[in-house]
């Protein structure tokens, strides 16, 4: 079961994390442990060579990590990053990026979680991270 | 397609990895991208806790993710881990140890996958470690 | 012995790195191995609660990084970031933050190397992050 | 101010920690945030190419963070490893290894640290390793 739907996470999200509005992040799907966002395409993202940042990348798997969280949790805004390791496996095209975040272990203290990145429209991934975050004592 | 089969791996590994044989490595399945391979329960990895000891686990996912590499490319002996990080997730129960190894990237220098550790029966992931093999120039 | 020096190194970076404008990165010491960058505070880099978000500080380690490898080879822009993981362990206060990078090992192949974060006048790292570089074959 | 010194520290480790004895690790050096661990050689580590065995720096690597921590809270058994993360630098010479281990965040519920590990009597890192340690809430 999902405490919150797509929606209500989009709208959560945009007093929280400026980069929602920044980038224009979409809540697509989301399921129990579970969600995909999509990252819609825009120039300000492309580096030298037509490929996608790697900080927009970042923040893309970081978002979709916290709103798969939020999912499952409810309005916790004090949940905080504290570790993630990303691998950049390909260029990504100048393309929407799709992000997969699935929850591995949502413990009390801590939730983990791994977010698989692909251009859309191609299956192969472009990046792939793990993330851990800190949950607030009381919720 | 894959250049060697389950059988074919096991042997192999006996000379390479003498962990295989101290650990009793049992390479269960192979498919592209794919295989799983088991550690069977031995007093040896324990910890107090009747937990199963970090370092078995981790040398359980590093030689996973080495036969799944060996299982596209042929006999390499020469790939080499450059980079591990696990997230330990849950307390192991005292039983076998299942690996499920996934290849998201064979490039000509490197590849990158991740594994997923279940104890025996329980669906629930124990760890998950991402990896990264540096490989020979020819081959 | 380094083959550019902090004012190059900054040149260098307008063409490549947008972010370098976008966040005023200041190449502030190079030394072998090791190089000093500073982002200035902004107000665009804060979140909620007067910290700075953790994708300003991704952007700095990972432009850290890429100065402190070019300094050691040169103008190369085809050495891209493969792997980076950060630990974030205090929250940033609204100040400069100084990324101090160190390259753990030059390869043929692949750079290696660790950045510790700082907020201005204060001792406690921020964030700790490792990353690897894949270096161009012909350089 | 440490809690243990380098004598409590090896003495609580051996009942502790099998791999204390089966490594023979040795605690040479203890100070605030810091500590120096041995471990000597042995044939058991090796791997062909005269290379020491990842699982045996891995747990070398583990060992010495906890070791870190011991120092500074004392004898809390139940502090678990829930991050380890680490680069291979260099092949590591048959010879002793030495790990240096720095706490980077002593917080309430979660140690960070990285540790550098080298071949005894050379300058070059061999591996380094980031790792997170969940703590005991009541301490």
């Amino acid at each position: 079961m999902t405490r919150m739907d797509a929606a209500g996470l989009e709208a959560f999200l945009h007093g929280e994390f400026p980069q929602v509005d920044e980038h224009r992040f979409r809540v697509e799907e989301v399921r129990e442990r579970f969600v995909r966002v999509r990252m819609p395409f825009h120039e300000r993202h492309l580096r030298p060579g037509e490929t996608i940042s790697g900080p927009s990348l970042m923040t893309l798997a970081d978002t979709a990590m916290y709103v798969a969280i939020l999912a499952m949790i409810g309005r916790v805004p004090l949940a905080v990053t504290t570790n993630l390791s990303i691998n950049f496996l390909r260029r990504p095209k100048p393309a929407d990026v799709i992000a997969e975040a699935r929850v591995l272990k949502l413990g009390k203290r801590l939730a983990v979680g791994d977010v698989a990145l692909y251009s859309d429209g191609d299956p192969e991934m472009v990046a792939h991270a793990t993330l851990t975050y800190s949950l607030p004592a009381q919720r």
